[in-house]
């Protein structure tokens, strides 16, 4: 059985348990991070860590572990369930209290909880095929760049998709794209421009994202950050979007109508192995 | 000590726990209930199944409890608890499954969530006095009429008006205020109506809200439900707020400026009083 780990104990999933007064239930009053595991090792720990502090700092939320502390426990539960490939997940709440929207007035020991997920993420048959994806109004609440647990919309955005017989959902904010349901929305234009939406408070500072836009450099492709429309997607040549999970991962239709050639473009497939490879070579 | 309802069991508070895996907990993916008890009994109780499983309806989230099954265990907390004045909160969510976007594909039992808060709410300072709030822009998801867990924002708020020395954050969309970071939002214009925002995605249809506009349209005074700006507030005679905890609550100040005479005013007073009566008589 599945170790996990909470509030300084390893335990079995099954007896894995949080307060109902954690604030993390009550309010959505948590912020998280998913870290790839390939080869039994992290990748871009530190970016993670670091986008974890920012969350934790928007909210004004105290938290004592020191990122050795976590990785540490990261590396340990990637010992005890033997993952070789798939995610940490990690989250992060302000704690237990009695239900109230003000927060707690004495100081109250954070709630962290971390499990691992076993997944095939390199040979993912969606990046052989390509993503169907659709578009839905972007619902969401106005500070997308703090990664909390507010999940709901983006969970029903990918049902809404699925419903629709695609695989997820790009969201559209003032006729502009802001993100995918879980991961950032690129397109490679016709003219072979890479863009994506700059960073604002719309859209999640993708870990992913980042990596992309600089390898995309190193090998001299040209980089646009800003606002694209549907109409730029059903124009463009490639599309793909990126996160942890899904690494570089190709979109091949958008509301129906196939992108470029209607299947996955030879520059997503370049920066998904480029994405792969340094990686590999620099996970910890 | 105060005992708790979680999924069939009547538990002390500190041993009432659920999975890390639950929805609730990872996804913000619950919705909730918040009940007045007065006298021992509770107010507006078949309004608030009703709004709950209008919010379970609009996630597609089954719950096989009947509102009879909900009734029982409301009460048998009152009664545990020798709760005469207070409140009940219940929240329904997903249930636990390993963590996916996509909604469980087996039938996955929801988490139910009940316990009590002893308040002291029809003598309450706040009404006597009167609250001070500040205007916020509302930044929280685009459908406020679910009443889910997503309480980041407002309990974002609710401290960023504390930090401004205000007990209370209204919100601004547009130029209009939507409501309060937990309650309707009213004002009494110079020529004597009462105004509140016309129901709609964004706004919690509040079950108060609606005895509010019943029992004012019952003593003749004229109702206007239409959005109404921070200017009208700056010009109203009297400014209140509903909500199942506050019940009617004198709003006397907005962003530092007096709102009329500055104190609570009668037609608030008035309302109150009619609401608490009514309240004690149909409470069940």
């Amino acid at each position: 059985m599945r170790q996990v780990y909470v509030n300084g104990d390893y335990l079995p999933e099954t007896e894995a348990r949080v307060s109902i007064f954690d604030r993390g239930f009550l309010f959505a009053d948590g912020v998280y991070e998913v870290t790839l595991v390939l080869d039994g090792r992290l990748v871009d720990f530190s970016s993670h860590m670091a986008r974890l502090r920012r969350s934790l700092g928007e909210l004004e939320m105290p938290f004592s572990l020191r990122d050795e502390n976590l990785l540490e426990i990261h590396r340990e539960l990637i010992e005890r369930n033997e993952v070789s490939e798939g995610l940490v997940y990690l989250q992060v709440t302000r704690g237990a209290a009695d239900r109230d929207f003000i927060y707690p007035k004495e100081p109250t020991p954070n709630t962290v909880v971390l499990f691992t997920q076993k997944k095939s993420i390199v040979d993912s048959p969606l990046a052989v095929h390509g993503q169907h994806v659709v578009t839905l109004d972007d619902l969401r609440w106005r500070r997308c760049d703090i990664k909390t647990v507010q999940l709901l919309y983006p969970s029903m955005a990918k049902m809404q998709a699925k419903s629709q017989g695609a695989d997820d959902a790009w969201l559209v904010k003032d006729g502009f794209i802001t993100e995918g349901s879980s991961s950032n929305a690129f397109i490679v234009t016709i003219d072979g421009k890479i863009v994506t939406r700059d960073l604002s408070v719309d859209i999640l500072q993708g870990i992913t994202r980042e990596a992309v836009l600089l390898y995309a450099g190193n090998v001299q492709l040209r980089l646009e950050e800003r606002p694209f429309t549907v109409e730029e997607i059903e124009n463009a040549t490639e599309a793909f979007s990126t996160s942890a999970s899904g690494l570089v991962n190709p979109v091949v239709s958008i509301n129906g109508k196939p992108i470029g050639a209607g299947k996955p473009g030879s520059i997503t497939a370049d920066l998904r192995q480029i994405y792969v490879e340094r990686s590999r070579a620099s996970a910890i």
